[in-house]
Parts: structure tokens; C-alpha cells; sequence
């Protein structure tokens, strides 16, 4: 099975895949090895139909009248989603939320490796978070071209997350996950995942308010 | 303009509505009163077809050869999302995470208010985070129930998320902004949004792995 396989995978499977992922990890937690789409549509809330779908994008998984097999699907949407592999990422700014995602346990199980974090705040300059020393701004750009870093957990406020954004693209980031609440502009090379906190309250606002 | 005017909006279109609220705040901030919907296009990066189209789904907002009065949109969509009103929350989980959303900064220039938090462990029960009292668990429900609580920040972990779900729902609550890395099961009634964190990460190795 060829992961790209010539074909443009639609997003919205994308955004599916670490769900797969995350089912599948518990069936094999559980010592269930084989699952039709049938029963993994029960658990996971897509429909069958949907699943088989999904999985034929990337060739297909499954055999007729066997189902598929767990740990196969598993291991193959590992490497689809590229966490059999180690990346290396920054923290820029160590506010509360920074801290928080520094102290997250279970990101390094899944090949996410924490190394450097910044900020300008020099009363945190050179103390450590969980044993990665937390450095200034003004070495940010060399560290990361010189340690191979490929995600950067943007923890800073909207004023300055596009400058910062700027200089880590310029240094070699090719993934930004970022919490600050403004849209990153970015060459076309490198992913942006965002997570605005209003923008979730306001979602559920939505619901609460239309009753 | 009605907010339901009958028709059901789609998730699509609710989902872009925190962004546009954003947008909207930014053009008010710094003065400008009107705009196309070509010039919203430029700067928000939908279509100006798209925009049109959802504020169409609202009863529609624009004038021809005018454009759009930015307070008049900014005050409309704010009321389409309800963060005209105010809401309670309580915060379930005092880890590093939930810490890091209780002392997050402006959750209540949108009018949620977070009244109550709790955890099991007894070191910082009664103890306070940005002034509110940390309970224990055992209290929550009857807290819930009396304090008109809206929405439940869930940062507990993966195996007691969906019991203490059950318990809020049942005590009343009608929004779970969900922080812990499963999926919730809840009534019809009850809105949640998820922020899973490993997720996010898998999406941007994808790319990260597709290179």
C-alpha cells in the first residue's frame, strides 16, 4: 500500500485519521485483533460505508468477509500519519498554556519531542520544564536550524505570532501548532493547525444561546 | 433578522462565524466602519461568494454598492453566537492544563465566566486559581445544579471523562468543551467541542511525513 498513491487525500479524511488511530489503539489494548467495518462504525460513529471509504484512499485495508485486521490497520495508519516516525519540536512562549502543553504527558509516546522552549521573560531564562531548559528569543532561529526542528507549538500572543512565525519558517519549521488567536500567514510547504480557544467558546455559545 | 429564521445552518457555516466575530473586532479596533464583502475576502481569505452566502443564511446583512457597516455585523454575528450574553462554566480537572485555562486571559470579555473548579486532589482543594475556590468532586453536581452553570471545561483524563460527563448532564449542563483525549457520549440536547490534542499533532505530522 503507497501512501500517497498518486491520489490527493481530501482533508476532511485527514482530519479522520488520528480518530482511526486513536480506536484502533484501544481495540489492540483490549486484545481485539479483527474488526469488521460494520463493528468499528459502532464504536467510532462514522458509517460503514463511510470507513470503507476512507481506508480505500489509501488502498484498502480490508478482506471480504474477514473484516480488517486491527493491528495491521493500525500499524499502516501509523505510517500513513507519519507517528512511527521522531519529531522534533519547540515551545515558543512559556505562559500558562505553553507550560501546559510542555508538561503534556503521552506527546513524546506518539514520536513528538519536546527540545527547546522560549520566551523573553528572564526570570524563566534558563530554568527547566520538565528537563528542557527554557532559552531567549534571540536563539531561537539559530537552535532551531541547528537541531532539525520540525514543529513549533506557537504559545504567544497575537501581536507577535506572525513576526515569530516568520523567523521559524526562515529557520526551517515546517509545522506550526498554533494557540495564538490570529491566522498565520505561511509559505505553501508548511502546515498550520490551529487551536483558537474563543473560537470553541463561541461555537458552544451558538448552541446554548439558540435554545 | 432572526437568528433560526426556520433554517437549520449548517456546522460549516456556524464554524466560520468565530472567525468572522474576530475579523470583525479587528476591523472595529481600528476604525473601519465599512467594507466589502471583496475586501473581507481579501483580508479573512474566504471567498467574497462565501461571505455573502453566509451571511445570506442569517437573512443576509449587506447593501448593494455599499457593502457592509462593520459595527452592524460585529453586533449581529456577536447575537447569532450568543456572546452577547453571559455564561457560567466550571472547570472539571485542575492540572496543568485546566490551571492553564483557568488563568487564561479574556474568556470573560466574552462573557464566560468560569465560577467553579474541581478536582480530586486533596493538596489543592481550597486552595484558589485566579480567585476561584477549587471543590472537590464530590460537590460538583449540587454546585452545578445551583449555580446555573452552562458549560464544563473537561481536562480529567481519558478513563473518568465520560462518567463525570454523565454527572454534569445530568446536573444540568448543556455544553462540554472537552479536553480529554476521547469521545463523549451525550444527549441531543448537549453540545461538545474537542480539543484533542494528540490529534492536531498527527494532522501536522502528516504533512510533516508526506514531504
Amino acid at each position: 500500500m503507497q501512501k500517497a498513491s498518486g491520489n490527493k487525500i481530501s482533508m476532511a479524511v485527514i482530519r479522520r485519521l488520528p480518530k482511526y488511530h486513536r480506536y484502533l489503539r484501544e481495540l489492540l489494548a483490549k486484545d481485539i485483533n479483527r474488526i469488521s467495518s460494520k463493528e468499528l462504525s459502532e464504536i467510532i460513529g462514522f458509517t460503514a460505508s463511510q470507513i470503507r471509504q476512507d481506508f480505500n484512499n489509501f488502498g484498502g485495508f480490508g478482506q471480504q468477509g474477514y473484516g480488517y485486521n486491527v493491528e495491521d490497520l493500525y500499524t499502516e495508519i501509523s505510517k500513513i500519519l507519519g507517528v512511527d516516525g521522531s519529531y522534533n519540536s519547540v515551545l515558543i512562549g512559556a505562559g500558562h498554556l505553553g507550560q501546559a502543553l510542555a508538561k503534556y504527558e503521552g506527546f513524546s509516546d506518539y514520536g513528538f519531542n519536546l527540545v527547546g522552549i522560549f520566551d523573553i521573560d528572564t526570570e524563566i531564562i534558563g530554568t527547566k520544564i520538565q528537563s528542557v531548559e527554557v532559552m531567549p528569543m534571540d536563539n531561537m532561529v539559530e537552535f532551531v536550524s541547528e537541531n532539525d526542528v520540525d514543529i513549533a507549538y506557537m504559545c504567544v500572543n497575537a501581536s507577535s505570532a506572525q513576526e515569530i512565525t516568520d523567523m521559524l519558517v526562515g529557520a526551517g519549521v515546517r509545522a506550526i501548532w498554533n494557540f495564538a488567536p490570529v491566522d498565520l500567514d505561511v509559505p505553501e510547504h508548511v502546515s498550520v493547525e490551529n487551536v483558537h480557544l474563543i473560537d470553541h467558546l463561541m461555537t458552544l455559545s451558538y448552541f446554548l444561546d439558540s435554545e
